[in-house]
């Protein structure tokens, strides 16, 4: 999508590959939104690190970014021993897959490219083929964000308030992004409507990435606390909920995503409003037969208990300076505790959304009720036996 | 409540009178829950600078730091003119009402110490009266949250988990507080519970003041983000919810409170649990007929778009020590921006929840459905014809 800087538009992927210098360019949102920066990885460990680092976070972003792992440390390969490759290979696989051992996104995606990259013939083959095939995985994650939007544009009218919550923005995939992708489709096609950003505690992934992501794109948002969307849809101010999904069931039509979905769906539910899901199709689970049986993280109480963000109190600098004592730097990234200092949290990370409080999945390949599917599994991608 | 300071135990109010040095004694809720200070006002304007000031906050508690303050004012009279010392109590009157200009507490608590001043004829006599009638005023605040904790305690069993949001604590009181008050009485009457504090975003009320409040109590709690209630109320890990409230319709139960209360209430209802609103009766409107017709506070953006606490990590420090930059001082309070920096915010400060959501409201005199409140408005002090 389009990042303005310096009072210039530019387009960025969130993840990129440069051919001529072998390295994969990644937006790094760990400093967003207060810094845009972009992080070139030399070699395939420096993009292991990347990924363990968090310099590149949701499901679509960290597989396109393994995919280009793997080619580059394909590429970084001298010699003609196809044998010696093929260890090499190996060897950068398993660094990039140990990156984040819970994802299943960066194994699906090195597959992917290994099973192509191997019809070469000779190591030069094989490394062009690995190239061309994580360009071929990455724009395959845009073209399915593209088509997530078409589908659900139409949900989006003139003038209609739009909730979301957390961050299922192009900054989760390659571009475009799952939720947000219903919402920049409607811009393009010149309507005009609003966003209500959820901050989504204890992340805040809302008030960082999603508002970020909006206001680079144009888009009129506001953020607002999690306690707050109860209220606009009882005085009417919310015509349509669109989320994303960590994980879809593809038996029940339940959704897990970031805490305080449920909430949303349950408020929705009581007004009326329409809750949609927007999910890529790799996010769909069809082995889970029950919600419950979705484990449900359980974060850092850190989390709960404060707050990172940037130093941006001059008064708390004035005191300080005036006490004698070092005082706070302006601009400075830094964690407060917000908390009563004696105080524990609980801090589930996701919740469960049943398929009653859900009026649509968009998905790829069009809208469809989360009851429709499992009779949908074939063209949905489903591989099991019923 | 009592309050742990070195390892020792002591009883505090939220606000006292020290009538030897003619002072009204304040915890100083503004350093709270990081630093436990109290604050002596030697005047009544200091008193009053105390309440525009928030070192003290909540209806209870306001109204009796005015009550206090006009003794005290009236107290450092020097004279035996009876009208000049009338004139001398108009002035403090209208310094202490102007402290806090939109809240009905004060004046009210101040016209009930006026009235029973006036009986005295002489100057002397008329302030020992005015110093015992904000003795009483305090005194009855304490005894009508004793008597609403005795009542609402009846709701709590061993075992449960309760939810609570904001603070309508003891500090928003002279003691006990509203929503606590039942949980303190419980407590008090050997029962077991554990109770989740919702944050409360975006002044996080329920992480600083009623996490600290149930700390020094010894009540077993956690902090949860607004997020997470409806999750535990999924899995079954809620079976009661008490709130205060900062105004409810006598006509037709409604309840205005925090932002974030009606959707507690939503999800509560979903789930058959419980919901249940702690109220003084002074905070019952006999006059509106809709919740519609109360004015919500809109609030600063900031509250929404960043978080105040205490700077907590080192590694900021660390970093920019290396840096060469002025450093962080930990343990200092500051301000962090956490959203987006372009983005802006929407922030009503209240929301309403209405009567078909609320199990009963709980009373110094009783706990009553929401719809009986207008059957039962001689008893609970309506001084309205209908």
């Amino acid at each position: 999508m389009n990042v303005m800087l310096r009072g210039r538009k530019r387009h960025y992927r969130t993840v990129s590959f440069d051919a001529a210098s072998n390295s994969v360019v990644l937006i790094d949102q760990r400093l967003l939104p207060h810094q845009f920066t972009l992080l070139e990885t030399d070699d395939f460990r420096q993009t292991a690190r990347a990924i363990t680092e968090m310099v590149v976070r949701g499901a679509g972003a960290i597989g396109a970014t393994a995919a280009y792992g793997l080619a580059q440390g394909a590429c970084a390969f001298r010699g003609s021993s196809l044998a010696k490759f093929s260890r090499h290979v190996e060897l950068v696989y398993h660094t990039l897959k140990a990156a984040r051992p819970t994802a299943v996104d960066p194994v699906n995606a090195m597959h992917k490219v290994q099973t192509i990259m191997m019809t070469g013939e000779t190591v030069e083959e094989q490394q062009a083929l690995a190239v061309a095939a994580a360009e071929e995985f990455a724009q395959e994650d845009v073209r399915h964000c593209q088509e997530l939007g078409r589908h659900g544009a139409k949900l989006i009218r003139n003038g209609m308030n739009v909730l979301t919550h957390c961050n299922a923005g192009w900054l989760a995939f390659v571009d475009v992004g799952s939720a947000t992708a219903p919402l920049y489709a409607a811009q393009a096609q010149g309507k005009k409507f609003h966003v209500y950003c959820d901050e989504t505690r204890p992340r805040s992934q809302g008030a960082t990435l999603t508002a970020w992501e909006l206001a680079q794109q144009g888009v009129s948002h506001q953020v607002i606390a999690d306690n707050t969307a109860g209220h606009l849809m009882q005085r009417g101010k919310v015509d349509l909920v669109i989320v994303g999904s960590d994980r879809t069931l593809g038996r029940t039509g339940e959704v897990a995503n970031k805490i305080g979905t449920y909430t949303k769906a349950v408020l929705a539910h009581r007004h009326n409003i329409p809750f949609y899901v927007a999910i890529p199709l790799s996010t769909i689970d069809w082995t889970l037969r029950s919600g419950f049986d979705i484990p449900i993280e359980e974060r850092h109480a850190s989390e709960v208990l404060g707050a990172w963000g940037i130093v941006e109190n001059p008064n708390a600098a004035l005191r300080s300076r005036r006490s004698g004592k070092t005082h706070l730097a302006r601009g400075q990234r830094a964690y407060v505790r917000v908390a009563n200092p004696t105080s524990k949290a609980l801090n589930p990370g996701f919740d469960v959304t049943p398929a009653d409080l859900i009026t649509g999945i968009i998905t790829p390949l069009g809208i469809y009720p989360p009851a429709e599917l499992w009779a949908r599994r074939r063209e949905l991608g489903c591989a099991q036996r019923a």
